[in-house]
């Protein structure tokens, strides 16, 4: 069950408005690394484990990363909400403009719908933690490169903070994942023919 | 910002699995009228509402949405999760089987990964109180339809109150229209050319 | 069964090709709120009403939707057919430019192919009826928009035309949805639990 | 413009309902290579088409598939709409019977939702044709599958009416083709560089 | 069975990196007519082939429209890597820049994912033929849009070349298709009925 | 560059054909986790590579897995090639009965179209390689589940080889990202911020 409690997890300011920088922000709100993805994946993962403690580490992250979508959300909509004012600025996003008056929507940075095929769950809670781990570490380099674009202070702050988050959930999968006691290459029950473990095929580079 | 309660909002029970009306469920949990897109489209609308009260109503009954979620969520994992010990029940629905092992996934009953295609938000706020007045008449029907398919007490009794809960976000939307003082049928602010407000087209049936 | 009229349903001239107007008025044309959802949303609820008066009413505005559909059609390929001619004005709009050679698809504002997850059919007719009256409430308001981003005085007074219609069809669906004579929080047969009907949680405001 | 006369372009008859033959047929309702894509293809391409013959051709035919997509879409519904009676009835489709009520919806056979992505429109008169040309084979073959699978006569009455009708169109296409007196390997205006067009590369069969 | 020669099939140099161009490109990498839709297209069809002739043609076409899909991909990313330099650079294509730190992905020129939606395979192999003789021809028209909108000698002469062979591939499936020696209506097995194979319906046209 | 050998990298033999585990197949072919998904994620990231050694391993990865989509291809449709036969046998996958005569699709095991939507892309060489050993473990699992409700020996023995592959590719990768020598927390070059590293919020089990 979710409270809402009426006050963001970090606050933030805007200097700036930067619609173009705003669209970018998108990215990490309904893009395939995006918060929703994050919250999503590791929500979904959640509801199907069987393990009362990493049940609670996938929820319990998927909830924070719900407080983090209303930041990037709350941000993203500082910039954008001058689009519906004047034509000049509705050209940076015809779909925010024209469709969304100014409001964001579910999209990333190019305006592509939100959609599940971007989750990664398996109902094997090792595999699904190796998923989040590589999940974690896509996010937390495209926060970084939002950071290198970005001109406005509050935002930077904000984007720093959401960044080092990911960090932390990166460590608190490692250590789920580790804690499982497994074998690094052993996977789910059936054990792979020794034989056809050799090298991948290669043949010299030509050029 | 979101808080996770260890609970869920309405307690579930499920007396005979059946993996069927698991797939049934999934509908409500990913599918086009369930309860993520009711979550995420009040929410974004959220998210772009300047007005505190408004904005406080759509943020709490989203919030009340992703509880729902949960509760369907948990309830069709329940009725799935024998889905990956015999090829026999595997057949009923290969997605779940093969790629979730008996994990639910954001996805309709026929499998169809969940899309932000699916939402309706506009950045108007009366415009936006209609279409969910609209999605949870449909949300409501949704669940009706399931209770009549579904044999299993604890199941239906789940469900009921999910039910009844579209009906009272259907009175409060409609209520937060109406608070706004408008005419029904003045939406924006260009009025309609008065000569081309006569009836629709129509011929007569000739079959 | 259809026929076509070799006439525009309503004559259009364009006096000032306006490249990025052509692209945002694509959101009309191949767009969640835009006129071909509108046309098959009530046609395929239309092919599903059993009630003759109702059916006819939702063919018959799905057809006028058809016609507006070739109207804005229109408009947009008025605006961009010169995308072909050099690399400055392509730059606009790739896909128009390079996939299309200057023709339009079928997609929205930003290039995202039309999908039918934009509709809302349930095959219950009061809940359809809802659900229309949103959906002329989201074009009405996205006309507007065009309107207020548009230059060309032809273009304007087609989508007059246009917006002016979606509040026509508005009062339609209103009136048929009225004529059922259903209470207005009753959907389908199954009651809501009295008990489950109080409002929703919230807390307090804390920002 | 179009008109809607309401009449079926082809009188269709169903004696013995078959809820898996309604779903089979809803390939040729939103389907890729259906009677929806048919049509949108055919009306883009023509609202694209600066040839006034080969606008009206396009026009036409287009309007022509939206009269079949009334037909196949009466029939799968008349195949269908006892889906939402039992439970039993309702797992052959459960999309159609929870989410459309028995309602048809505008997806394909395994419920996937339509896309313009399946439309080739490419704003260049002569490669439109070719295009056109293989989607009516497409159609036609798929039409003799849905007959072969069908047991229920006034099914198959119907089915053979729209599969000769496709024949039909691919003819129409092929004299438009022909009538442009274009080189049957010249596409555009660049011609393609001599030395290149060799044949292409193949190795022998090894197995 | 696929090797891998780590040589382009066709070498390529770009003498002046253009974004804006670079971007146009991913037309034909993951766009609706590119190469991977092509590479695919015929791969599919030749897995499911039973004459050995024509699956040889299929699969050796197909590998062909893999190497140019790495022709294409490497054009891309060598006007487009500059793109997680400055932000400036950044906003001409803010997916590629944020999501991608410069990086391709497997998308069309306005950042739509690639889907197997554009795919035509109907496991009839003439009527795969003609649906591969017009995706050559689309193909064609898409490679000399993008040269007339090219100003790189480089990347010019990389496009003249896949042009080409795309003419080169239709005149292959050209000849595979004549040399089934079937009637060039007759497709499938069921024949049209005679009566319905009048001319299309049309009116005179009004406007 | 890649030289297509008329050979299977691995041998199949299908002793007793099985429609309904053809259907769970295609979940390695064109599923989220299937072979193209790999193919494609792993060839997208060796166009984007700048170390010469890095981006043989991803192209050499890349294609040793589309060999193997040849041979997923090859068994599934042994195994759902009689599905145009019957109606009672077209009943199992109505999609590849109608749409595909018997031939598969690049779909996965409930009809999806395949979509680039699945891959992890991010042109951050250690990050990507997080993303496929976590992809690796995933084809395993899938696999696993895929072995577990065969019946048939040949189909058996050939998803060993292929869930085998997939162990030593998940080796390759570890090995390359351990290669860079870079911390496991560290990604892109902004630190984190050290307050902020904090473990996750959570609360006590309410249940």
């Amino acid at each position: 069950m979710y409270h809402y409690v009426k006050k963001l997890m970090y606050a933030v300011k805007v200097d700036a408005p930067d619609l173009r920088f705003g669209r970018m922000l998108l990215e990490q709100f309904g893009g395939a690394n995006g918060e929703l993805a994050a919250a999503m994946q590791y929500s979904v993962q959640g509801l199907n484990c069987e393990d009362a403690k990493l049940k609670d580490l996938l929820m319990d992250i998927g909830t924070e990363e719900l407080s983090h979508l209303e930041i990037v959300g709350t941000l993203a909509r500082m910039h954008m909400k001058d689009m519906k004012r004047t034509r000049d600025i509705a050209e940076v996003d015809p779909l925010i403009a024209i469709a969304g008056g100014g409001g964001i929507a579910l999209c990333n940075s190019v305006g592509a719908a939100w959609t599940a095929d971007y989750l990664k769950v398996t109902g094997e809670i090792d595999v699904d933690m190796r998923s989040n781990i590589a999940a974690e570490a896509r996010a937390k380099i495209v926060y970084e490169r939002l950071i290198d674009f970005c001109d406005d202070a509050g935002s930077k702050d904000a984007l720093q903070y959401l960044m080092t988050r990911e960090i932390a959930h990166m460590k608190a999968f490692t250590a789920a994942l580790e804690g499982l006691g497994l074998d690094r290459f052993t996977i789910g029950k059936i054990p792979p023919t020794p034989g056809a473990m050799s090298e991948y095929v290669s043949e010299d580079r030509a050029d």
